[in-house]
């Protein structure tokens, strides 16, 4: 076990100094933040096509590039890992970087299977380094407006959530059939917020889903659902999810409380209307999540360097990336059985997983 | 029987003449409108409290004011009848206007009884009289624009529905406890919403819903409800209705379709922007139906008098108003068994009436 | 002279009795606000084409349609006369109906000679027959909204005032001809505006112009215009007109002051926004005055009614006629001299009339 | 003479080698634009306080810190200088860097003295090095999204142009005393902004101003301008400025033209929208111009460095910077002389500098 005051104390030499697993697009985009970031440096990326690594080590002056994580993770000059990699890798990953004492940044999800998360996780807290998960909406102002008018009081009590979350465009079908499909792929996300604005757990989900699109169809996978919640605090919500609109990547949120509510718009790449003749039109928002978070991901890499360097807890958590995976399951089941499913019948459930 | 030539005939002698029954609040509202409509005259009013028929045959210069609706529907003069009495009535005026060839407009509901509902149907069909549902909403500039953008295709294929339905407050409870519930007082009109604008029928039903109000809750009502909705076409949609939004009346509705998006905003007093030290802001919307949808109202009047007038058949059938009564059943259903419920477990089955 | 007792008495007899001079567009606007008006009837309208006259008389059930405006002012039957006849006739008309002790509400201009425009309002006060002009967008609820934030402080002391002021497209060249031009047929009202909103008097005008319409340039006239105004209360403003703005009819104004600022924005058939593969759009705005101060025009009329009903001063006084007519002759001087003109080389001059 | 064949070559040596002079507020952001950007290296900082060179060099690694500016241009490492020291130190830097060979980015002002101005623009051609004018505004999305539907076509010729461009609050009067006043100030940039979306040269210029606070009053200084405009190509406009909104920076411009009409709104931290009892409202805009304009000086930071990497032109020249320092000259002699005054008095005229 490595104390928290040794990995503390490593923080205290001066930069925090990270190894990035994975060089693909995720990973320059925590490359280019953290090259921003005075108070931390890159020291070693890895990817398994080592051609990627090299090239990323020059794009931003990373002095080390290898193939292998596992030499990320042996690097004593190490403090922290980005794990940036496949999600199939991330499990292993992370259990070898606990091990190794490594304070871990981990994109979604930690794993698709239950067990795989809650070993995750123990070795994890085992261990004591810090763990953050990737949910870089938590630090888009939008959302976190959001959240402080909920918890600050703006709105009163939470009475009903509603999130809209549409991609411009469904992914390729070889990307979707391994990515657990949309309630594992994009609604994890949404589930999160869902927790994350109304500051409430979900204790039942309800399923409804079609799909537009025959090939996904013929896969098995869904393109469009909505999801009812119902929330420890006796809220109710509803998320729509959908993986097409042409118009863009469509990211809003609702709260109605008590003294009022609370809604969030997508942004835009300007603010300007133009008056024609036919109609008065504005361009459209920002297209895909790499533009509309694009300061939600480097204010995450902040956060998660502040946390290794001043000794504070992460701001998203492993239990944060537990729960939404919980729920995709109970959605799956909701929308085979057609009923309400209770999220106890996941967490303490046996066949699902 | 009533032949539907010697309907018409009626109306080509001059106005059409009306008689309205119920002096209330919205029996009022349709007086203004026919009395700004110079297609119509209104020759007499009946209300139980007979005072209420005869101030309000003073307010609009009607010649007649009765206590009894049979002298209505008795009255040579009269063309059509516009039933504004107490829900309980409708069922028995409808029968007595049907089988006096007069035709019909009727306030919401028919009845909250499918048996009765399909009585009142089959008296209205056999005796060839029109008959109008008072849905207004259908005649608002902005669920009208939505049904144009969804219906011209300039949306594409809809894939997915979001009607937000919020009054400002809840009605009393004496009110409330004679309403038939959420679904029922509040609902139908969205559930009609979601077919005028879908244009499409709802086949299932799941509702999820909580009551903040702890007095609405101890006479076993809901103050906040979520309805999910399939439909025949393959699109799916959600309902959100909560009893409380202190900001004002806030009707808004969302589809996103195959090649596009449509929403509308709520109706405000005005365009007027306050920029202040603390925050931007603006006026409340309109309150509530009666400013909302003050327009709709004169326009729905103006709709009926014409289909009597042209012999036309009218834009809101019978039919429109047995299919949200069902809709509401099944989300009662839904709500008990916490599980979706297909609309024909209502229309063929026999418990629940 | 007629006393204002007498006047005052006429009214309490029942409906305040109107006659129409002029059956035009506006005209009819009028007859038809005063048929839904309760306290009102209209029993007489003349026009010089006498076909007219006759044509609206049986659209409105008026019972009398003359040729001869003077037979209106002759009528004993009628409290108080409607002027809505071609510009160059308001004056003759005034001052005849101001001796017959008729009540005036008169469309803009009274005239457009400051001499004439001054016997007019003499005979008026002489007469003490109450006399409203017809700025219908003082009643627009819009403007009001600003006026109230004004006066009501919410913006604290006024600072700068910006109007924007479009057309959808300019009036045919004959209309134009006649027209006085810009600074008179469009300006007065923003004129108007300007003082209504800031509620002070403006003191000192400077315009700049162009004109970019070939033919309206031909006959001496300008399309497009900026006036910049200073008010008596330190306030300093601009008022930006054009004839032609090919997406509607664009009505705009805003204040800043020390404590906030407060804008108004157009009107819109319907609230729908489409989002498509190209842009996020609206339809355009109500197109021109018919449809964005229709309700204005109704309340202008039940304003002029009251008044007479209730005995108590018209809202748009003769003084508020004159002033913005005085303002557009120090515009067309400024234009000519391309300096700042004060409004007292206009009200104490002697070469512009 | 330097030739620009040896200018380029430095770029193409590696990275473009900058030396930032002065280290206050605006050098940082600079430093920190240019630490993120890949393409460049600040190799030097200089500043009369010393301590805050040295500060500056801490916080952005840059190897080098200097009191003297000369020592900035007599660095053979460097390639070009940003000048960020007082206005009235610009004209001197500029000569010397110019004859030094190295290229120039320099915030407005290049001097308030049009025959400093011309020597500068005058030494800079003879040199040969590239010379960017600091408008940062230029490299706004919003501004720029105007310039392309104007220059683009979308909103046909251009009819009148509208900005508005208001500060939150003044600054301190010991600032004010020394900053040649609004015209000066503020209205540089507004006379910048005009050029770049009208694309057309100004040619007569009329003011009309205020003073809302006594203080700066009294330093003969105004608050509140309104400033009308000629272009060349025969369209108006007006801009208003204003040194105190209280509820933020207001960055607003609109054009309309023969085709429809462009206007851009300001940014906001956040698109949240809060409905409570008492209105609808969002946070304030974006407070000020470090705010507001964050990426657009990131921008104009690549865009310098890319120009001397790529041997292109400056996309904001000399000329950009002088032709608003001769506006605002002639807005002054307009608002003294209380008419319009042409650009060419000031151009061609003697007594104004």
């Amino acid at each position: 076990m490595v104390y928290a005051t040794d990995i503390g104390m490593m923080a205290t030499r001066g930069k925090v100094r990270l190894g990035i697993i994975g060089a693909g697009r995720i990973g320059q985009v925590h490359c280019l933040a953290l090259s921003r970031n005075p108070k931390a440096e890159v020291v070693i990326v890895a990817d398994f096509f080592v051609k990627a690594a090299e090239a990323c080590a020059q794009k931003f002056g990373i002095p080390s590039a290898v193939q292998d994580w596992k030499d990320v993770i042996r690097n004593p000059a190490v403090d922290g890992v980005i794990i940036c990699s496949p999600s199939d890798t991330h499990h292993e990953i992370i259990l070898g970087a606990a091990k190794a004492g490594k304070h871990i940044f981990c994109e979604k999800p930690i794993d698709y299977n239950l067990k795989r998360i809650d070993e995750a996780l123990a070795t994890v807290a085992q261990s004591g380094v810090k763990f953050q998960l990737g949910f870089q909406r938590r630090f888009d102002a939008n959302f976190q407006r959001v959240r402080q008018a909920v918890q600050g009081g703006e709105i009163g009590e939470p009475f009903m959530l509603n999130i809209k979350s549409f991609d411009p465009a469904p992914p390729p079908l070889a990307y979707l059939k391994q990515s657990g499909g949309l309630f594992f792929d994009m609604m994890t996300h949404d589930f999160d917020m869902a927790r994350f604005v109304v500051g409430s757990e979900i204790t039942e989900v309800t399923a409804t889903a079609t799909s537009f699109d025959k090939e996904i169809a013929a896969i098995g996978d869904i393109t469009t659902a909505i999801v009812s919640l119902k929330f420890e605090n006796g809220a109710i919500g509803v998320i729509q999810c959908c993986r097409k609109a042409v118009y863009g990547y469509d990211q809003r949120l609702e709260v109605l409380g008590s003294e009022g509510a609370v809604d969030i718009n997508n942004n835009y790449p300007n603010t300007a209307t133009i008056s024609g003749a036919n109609n008065i039109r504005r361009d459209l928002p920002l297209n895909f999540f790499m533009d509309r978070y694009k300061q939600a991901y480097e204010d995450e890499m902040i956060s998660f360097v502040d946390c290794i360097a001043n000794d504070t807890p992460p701001v998203v958590t492993g239990m944060d990336g537990k729960i939404p995976v919980v729920l995709a399951f109970a959605a799956t089941k909701s929308l085979k059985e057609n009923r309400a499913v209770k999220v106890n019948e996941i967490l303490f459930g046996k066949t699902h997983m």
